[in-house]
């Protein structure tokens, strides 16, 4: 039962508050999480992990010198926003790139990967490896689906042990897929927990039975069984672990027993010295091994044994010191706080001045949106029914719910003393198309706007090279994020088509309008090409038959868009700011 | 729920054991609990501390540099016996005394008492300094009175950190002292915990209601409340531990958010964050605080807060470096390992090797305490009647356990190859009785038989001088340890007059056996005049005046005791090994 809280809708907010200033020492508080409070070395890499809150230590407790740079905190079990990851990243960079590391659940992928696509729009290098360390959650022939839950620890101390021994990206992010594919974790839990507020635990385990391999927010499991004896529960766990143990695993393990938050320490050790002594007998080494509570899941009844399989080089990151609120090994100078204004500056990442005709242009990108708006209004009706022939018919709903956000949002931007730049216009825009629109075409729409955004920058006038840049930059976003692929039945289908033509008529020497009016009309007749196609992304397979014969929704979206954005371009932007 | 484990009542144990499997870099374990596996300098005042089972990190969690020497750990909930404290102590001991610190409840004042007499016997300076800073069990002008709750950590830390600075035994006193004055906690508790194996939580709090002091182990509070919001219980624990804070308090204080189990870290961090606002507004400053798992109850739903105000030397001791399992602060070059053969050798208190004279010896004291087994044995039923006049009527069993169990251990010590002496001998049969009698005339007892014992030593052969120094030990260890005067109508109105009559005869030449029953014929006829008295220790209030004309049973069993002794010496000893 959570019951410590005031509104329980502030909880994650609150709770991280406190955190902060129980911890000042080691960490600071910035929009969307948390970054070290000390300086770290120029050109260090920076480890960003996070997820939803409710796991404490993971992910805030885990920030510190040795290990991670900062945190993006979301709320109770929820991945944290694009936005927010961004910020925390932006905020914990030190130069050296940013290796984003996360338990592998949908959502976080989605905003982690919207944040990684803005931050290398920027020119940071992020780079991320996906924690899939939960051998119940797929099979062996499937790592890349499996769920991250304690093995987060094994990942993110090599990869924050490497930045800290001044390794370079290449390397860090090797290490940290390494030390991901010599990890393993299995779980177990006897009852659900409870969210701040709720009258009933999330979900159940039945009385007197165990379930193996359940997941921390209750994903399914893999069986049910009778609540065993701890040297029974320790024979499942070791035995089913090492018939999954890694290739080349040597004989060196690190095995962490971690407590989810009502099993309490001393069963946890209780457990631990049988877990060892199986180990041993197994003729395994057992080497600095961790028991406590490491990744919990605010009360939840459950434990889980991870198996981490050493080298040597990742013995000697494992065993490197660590000085974080909630995990400290060897021994480590206390660092220098980070300079307040350095860390305020950094924080306040979108602070800006923009010139007076740098904020008239902004003005022009307020307007476009808007135009955008008016079109997806006009359609919405009809992109819902072609999208329910096959989907879930949300397409035309998501996409107005998005592009509202972001019309309120690029006036709100606009909306101050000396204006907004089309670059933070953008931004703004973006990030609240993704965050309100919710799912992937939310995410991918508003990444697209945030890079094209951040290509076109603070400036007091574009040329045609720089739209060309935008479009570069928009249509790189959506395949980095989205995977897809012409030919996969999606926007890219006629994104691709658009940013070529689009390229060529600039490289021809075509006025932006021109070229817009040219790419579009490719966009639109690609779009109505997809329905000869079976889609393969983005559709439940039981429904791809249904959709052949009918174009997909978001390349027709996409294609209404463009169309009406040429238009809008043609009528009010040529001639006033952009030259040829 | 508690639910990790093979055998319920190995629980305790083999939790330590795992424990320290997965911590062998800090501890190691012995016989009782827990010392720190690395060396500590020669000279170190050794802090152990120490009490029942269930409530990690206090108290084997705290045990490294700058903090505990050692822990002494009992079964769940319940405090060590006197011989595991000692044993512990012994080991952790480094030459420099042995500071004992612990949480005031009274099995554990008894237990832990009887070990530092037994300590201060064997010349080993011990001291001990009771955590009492619950302000919920007993008004502020009765301390004294006070349970000691998560409190436990300032006061082992400020002892710890005065010890690493190598302050001398006087100065680790003093500080331990003067942080627990300065420490005041107050708890909540929501919901109880279960022990191992138990089929319902030890107790309950209603639903819907929050329990304001209510003890960690389920000891009364102060009232019920319904559930507040977390600034509410802020504002209510705050505002008590305000109007309670000691004298000169000053104005920089540390507050401890302490969770009991299952109230989880964001709600704990939530609250903290409500806790320094309303400290800071109160004109506090908030030093280093503390915010976790720090003292738990099993999976008790509770949590508490502690205000430690400081002064300058108690702030430049809590911010001194520690390294332990679970509290970590500062930095610290990690120490050597402690030598292996120098621990076995300490762990191994007992071994000897005693020669045949004096293994001869030995059996004479095995037999001396059948005899005083069997004046035991025939009065039982006459005890038991007398002390039910004005008591709970066990003395006469009690005393019967006691001796019973003296009498095995005395015999299985005797039993090896070599035998053993008249120390080993006496010390197994204390330790025995004290643990089996139960009760304080039990621990009084032991503790006598152990002091009478090591005043003995391992010898070839005794005289009457040592003779008189056995009956000097078992006197003071009973007056030590019990805190009784004469005239409180206790057992020492007659072991005064015993050993005064004794020393005198000793004095005037006359040989054990004449001195023996001259002594002895004292202390019959004490113990007869204490029916005149009205008992001030040992007995209830209500029932002192029902005692008046009857004499006290532990001033009467001592009298018998002492009498058939001199007689089984006349018989047995006398002329065989002992010369005047």
């Amino acid at each position: 039962m959570t019951q410590i809280f005031d509104d329980p809708a502030n909880f994650a907010d609150e709770a991280l508050d406190g955190f902060v200033a129980a911890n000042r020492q080691y960490v600071s508080r910035v929009d969307g999480g948390v970054v070290r409070s000390t300086a770290s070395p120029d050109g260090q890499v920076a480890v960003v992990i996070g997820g939803g809150s409710g796991h404490y230590p993971a992910f805030a407790g885990l920030v510190g010198a040795g290990l991670a740079a900062g945190s993006a905190c979301g709320n109770m079990f929820a991945s944290p926003a694009a936005g927010q990851v961004y910020r925390v990243a932006k905020t914990a960079s030190n130069g050296g790139g940013v290796l984003l590391s996360y338990g592998n659940y949908a959502g976080d992928v989605l905003h982690f990967g919207q944040a990684q696509v803005r931050l290398n729009a920027e020119g940071i290098d992020t780079r991320t490896v996906l924690v899939t360390d939960d051998i119940a959650s797929a099979p062996a022939d499937q790592m890349g689906k499996r769920r991250g839950i304690a093995g987060d620890l094994t990942v993110f101390k090599i990869a924050g042990a490497a930045a800290e021994e001044g390794l370079n990206m290449d390397e860090v992010e090797r290490l940290a897929i390494l030390a991901n594919a010599r990890t393993r974790s299995l779980g177990v839990a006897f009852d659900g927990c409870t969210l701040p507020g709720a009258p009933e635990p999330l979900f159940h385990v039945p009385a007197g039975l165990m379930a193996l391999g359940l997941g921390i927010h209750g994903e399914p499991g893999i069986s049910e069984h009778p609540l065993p004896t701890a040297s029974e529960l320790a024979e499942i766990l070791v035995s089913r672990l090492l018939a999954d143990k890694p290739e080349n695993s040597g004989t060196r393990v690190v095995p962490i027993i971690n407590g989810l938050g009502t099993v309490k320490y001393e069963e946890l050790f209780l457990l631990f010295g049988k877990v060892e002594k199986l180990l041993t007998a197994a003729g395994l080494t057992v080497v600095e091994p961790e028991c406590g509570e490491l990744v919990t899941s605010l009360d939840m009844s459950g434990l889980s044994l991870t198996l981490f399989w050493l080298d040597d080089e990742l013995e000697r990151l494992w065993g490197a010191p660590a000085d974080t609120p909630a995990f400290r090994k060897g021994t480590m100078a206390r660092r220098a706080h980070r300079d307040v204004d350095v860390l305020a500056a950094a924080t306040d990442v979108e602070t800006e001045r923009p010139t007076a005709a740098a904020a008239a242009l902004g003005l022009h990108a307020v307007s476009a949106i808007a135009a955008v708006r008016d079109v997806v209004v006009e359609h919405e009706q009809e992109l819902g029914n072609l999208d329910a022939i096959a989907g879930d018919g949300d397409h035309g709903i998501g996409m107005r719910r998005g592009v509202d956000a972001a019309v309120a949002a690029a006036r709100s931007t606009a909306s101050n003393d000396v204006g907004a730049s089309v670059h933070s216009i953008l931004a703004a825009a973006g990030e609240a198309w993704s965050e309100k629109a919710g799912g992937t075409s939310g995410a991918l729409w508003g990444t697209a706007v945030i890079a094209a955004g951040a290509a076109l920058g603070n400036k007091d006038s574009y040329t045609s090279r720089d739209a060309a840049a935008a479009v570069e930059a928009f249509s790189s976003a959506i395949t980095e994020l989205g995977k897809a692929e012409l030919g996969d039945k999606t926007m890219v289908d006629a994104l691709l088509p658009f940013r070529d033509a689009f390229t060529a008529a600039i490289s021809g020497g075509a006025p932006v309008g021109r070229a817009l009016a040219v790419a579009a009309a490719a966009a639109r007749s690609a779009a109505e090409q997809t329905a000869k196609l079976r889609p393969l992304k983005g559709r439940a397979r039981p429904l791809a038959e249904k959709s052949v014969g009918h174009p997909d929704p978001g390349a027709v979206s996409f294609g209404l868009i463009v169309e009406r954005l040429g238009r809008h371009i043609d009528a009010e932007l040529i001639g006033q700011g952009a030259k040829a």
